[in-house]
């Protein structure tokens, strides 16, 4: 039975990995069983128990407590592994400290004044401090540290917005500047696609991808996973995508992200639209209904995303003009839309393309509860009634026979000053009414003429369901719709489509009237990348071995990390 | 101001054709101001109301009442047209009935013996008792009544699925058999491909959208809306999909329906996946990930449905062979998948993507909050750990530098007798371990062997990311990695995909476990259309409009409607 013997250590720092070479170092000692060197917390007590190596020590220990246990059959070999401790981090840091190290920022900047970037990996802790001591030195944030609040997030990204300088992370895993990668990267060739990403692996998946596939990257910007979040509000996101927009190299722009929250991922998709290239969009976790509109593409995963690209990069596509639609038409407060139709899945098929354009539309027979019209008879917002629902067709006849109901309800919706369009399905074919558009484009000619009385425009779309074989004719029903001023199609999918547009238009929130950020200085993101490196010494390593000019600070916490300390010591700075 | 007067009649049956017809009739009858022929129900009430036509004699009325309301300026003249709705109903009647009809299904067999169809349209209270004298008949049935019971409807499709009858409805809107609309139908030419539709005018608009590309169709079987609902099971939508499996003319099949209960949809691609062609798919409102998975095609809305399957007919795939799998290398009871990863998006897309395959995977880091893993540390039935998580690395080294934690689960995991596939993720690049496969494939060679020693065969799936320019170079990583036996790709859809078949197959229900229906006599089906017409006498001037052979049904309901009655009636039969 072996033997565990225990040192806890309170108020001291070592990097991770120089505690993994300690632990390693230990499990290796002659006679030693195994080892273990972690921080007091729950989830490390519990892996501790799992290999028997949790004693009453490690159990009492704390979160910012470092535990150093080691077993063995021989208690006096577990003692004395203990005993050398101090000797191996000793060692271990003789090894590092070769080449003198400058031990703050600014002395760092004075000896790399070129740098625009600060690589930060120290515990989640201290990260913000140093994260905002590298802007006020007006440098660019690589913010690998995990275990940063939100607020504290929110905070360095305000601040960050307003000086123009970008923030990835906190939990930003990696980046790709002008070829360099920073912290986890892979050495993709440069090439014409721009990324920005909220997903670590998601970045290096598909940016190895590109490189697989034969493409290359400008910039591969990560923001942290939280960045598009409510809270957040992509702050990073945007103002990155803003940079590759503005990069003449940048051809194609890949977005990669976990689902977003809904108001913020509304804004990215706003921006990407007007972007004036490709953007290839992968929000994982939230499937868009299509593949293709405008200038985006919706990539159904990372491989798909890469595949997307490269295909863009090789074969650029005609230069994406967003098409007229007349907004200035309509009259200010005209803003919602009614959709009246006989043919049940057209309207359910019209409400969840619709999802894609508003973030609402009230219904009879709704796609989920929650927009559930109140009173079928009364529209509310935006809204689509399905008048062949049972509850409309109790001893009357399906409204594709009788057009009475529904034409009552166009105009009554006409009269409305707040309606913008009015969307109508005519289904014909045996079993219809023998000649619908004779009923419902006198109808459709009549309210728009109420709304133009009134000072206002109504677009009224209409999908027209049915062959030309038909004893109504699809032809026919279409030229007399026409005629009447409706815009008509016989893909249902299209006309929502141009109604979802012209509605997105006229309900969308000026860019005037939300806060912008300070645009990043394109010019320093051009520049020749050099760094300085403050926690994991391999990033730094890494650095060197891309051949990039790099400073590594041989930082650690003042006070020696008591926080307590360190406030007073930061409170007398500001006295000095 | 004008006056209303009233008529209600209780206990009366007209069909809703002569009830519009009515209503015309009066509104236009000179000095009639506007007129109402309505059921009592509480909508049409309110609709009365909204047109000033609800007298109080309407609002006493109730909804199985006759609502007749005339206003007029002069009372004289509304009181001269309700007294001539007798009259005006007996003239519509002498007209309709110089044909002899006959007055009973089986006179009406009698006349039409080959007819295997009979088109229901009478009210939905008296629906359900007409298909049941239909399918004792031997006869399909088309069902357009609505407000019929989900009870009634269970009943029916059961008494179906044991005959080998298919019932499409309640509530179904069309169908196309042989080139003949029913109910609501378009004319479609003939051609190779075949649907089936829970969605009325999803079938309209994917058909007349296939004919209007030059394509045509089998058949277009409807089913009703709720076929698909879990308490209906989707009894006729999966008779109807075997029958078109099954017809040698059907070269491409399409499936629409609304958001089917995901158990039921379950079923019906599993039918769908072993169809031996290509099968597109539209489940309104339920967007899947890829848009091509072996033989099935997987639309974005109704028009695009229709454009890939006249496309697939125009230039027919090679016929899908599925991979082979290899099932029976596992042993029983092996069944469970266990995601092991350092990257965190990679976790979240495998999570996303087996949604496709699994009914639930378990994570730390789940895509909802309902799949939240318990204990990290305690993998549940499917489970997908990020290693690189917070909670695992406070003071400890990122997964991708250090894969101790990660072996130590990966041979705990082999242990387990119910997993069956083990996903691992290698990140390679800047930053990650210097060579991880040199630590991880033996790992996966004795997790391997661990599994062979207990009799069972377990596979490890691994995505590596990163490129040949890498320190630790791509291909020197996945070599040793195949070597230990792994099945390695670089592209993380890739793998999740062959994960999630060999899942799927190893957790698929037996068929042979299932109830299963008769199957439909596909030689009926392929005769000529002659049919029985219940009900609305438009759907029977259609089938003759078509060249149908076809009788129509004096029916009416026995006793006058009165529901008690009826059921005396067919008791005191039963003792005929």
């Amino acid at each position: 039975m072996a033997v565990i013997k225990t040192q806890v250590r309170t108020g001291v720092y070592y990097d991770s990995a120089r505690l993994m070479q300690l632990q390693r170092t230990l499990a290796n000692l002659p006679g030693v069983e195994d080892a273990g060197v972690v921080m007091g917390t729950e989830t490390n007590k519990e892996l501790l128990a799992r290999v028997d190596l949790l004693s009453p020590e490690a159990i009492n220990s704390r979160e910012n407590d470092l535990v150093i246990v080691v077993s063995s059959d021989d208690p006096k070999i577990a003692e004395e592994a203990i005993a050398q401790v101090d000797e191996l981090l000793a060692a271990r840091k003789d090894i590092s400290e070769t080449v003198a190290r400058p031990r703050t920022l600014e002395a760092a900047d004075e000896i790399l004044p070129e740098s625009s970037w600060v690589l930060i990996s120290v515990a989640g802790r201290f990260a913000a401090r140093v994260a905002r001591q590298t802007m006020a030195l007006g440098k660019h944030v690589f913010l690998f540290s995990d275990n940063v609040s939100v607020e504290e997030e929110i905070a360095l990204k305000a601040e960050a917005a307003e000086k123009g300088l970008l923030v990835m992370g906190p939990d930003c895993g990696t980046a790709i500047v002008n070829g360099i990668g920073l912290g986890f990267a892979n050495k993709v060739r440069k090439g014409p696609i721009g990324m920005v990403a909220a997903a670590g692996t998601g970045l290096q998946q598909v940016s190895s991808r590109i490189h697989q596939l034969g493409g290359g990257l400008t910039y591969g910007i990560g923001t942290g996973g939280r960045d598009l979040s409510e809270k957040i509000g992509g702050v990073t996101f945007l103002m990155a995508l803003d940079v590759l927009i503005r990069d003449p190299e940048t051809k194609v722009i890949v977005l990669v992200s976990k689902p977003p929250s809904p108001i913020v991922a509304e804004e990215v998709l706003r921006q990407a639209r007007e972007a004036g290239k490709p953007v290839v969009v992968n929000f994982i976790g939230r499937t868009p209904i299509s593949r293709h509109v405008g200038n985006l593409y919706y990539a159904s995963g990372l491989d798909d995303a890469a595949t997307i690209a490269v295909d863009l990069a090789k074969n650029p596509p005609a230069p994406y003009v967003a098409p007229e639609l007349g907004l200035d038409r309509f009259s200010k407060g005209q803003k919602y839309l009614r959709g009246l139709f006989s043919g049940g899945t057209l309207a359910y098929e019209a409400q969840y393309l619709l999802t894609e354009y508003l973030p609402k539309v009230y219904a009879n027979a709704p796609i989920n509860k929650a927009n559930k019209l109140m009173d079928a008879l009364t529209s509310v917002e935006h809204t689509i009634v399905d008048l062949g629902e049972d509850e409309f067709t109790v001893g009357r006849l399906h409204p594709m026979m009788d057009n009475e109901l529904r034409i009552r309800r166009l105009l009554d919706e006409a009269k409305d000053p707040e309606v913008a369009v009015i969307m109508l399905d005519v289904v014909i074919g045996f079993g219809s009414h023998e000649d619908p558009a004779s009923e419902i484009a006198p109808a459709i000619a009549k309210a728009k003429d109420i709304a133009k009385k009134a000072g206002r425009y109504l677009e009224v779309a209409v999908v027209v369901t049915g062959t030309d074989e038909d004893p109504q004719k699809l032809s026919a029903q279409i030229e007399p719709l026409k005629k009447a001023g409706a815009w008509v199609s016989t893909s249902n999918e299209e006309v929502v489509r141009y109604v979802g547009s012209l509605l997105q238009g006229l309900n969308s929130v000026k860019v005037a009237e939300k806060v912008k950020a300070t645009p990043v200085d394109l010019a320093t993101l051009k520049k020749p990348l050099e760094a300085i490196n403050v926690g994991l010494e391999s990033f730094y390593d890494n650095l060197k071995a891309q051949g990039t000019p790099a400073v590594h600070l041989d930082w650690r916490p003042a006070a020696g990390g008591n926080e307590k300390l360190i406030g007073i010591l930061e409170r007398l700075k500001k006295y000095e």
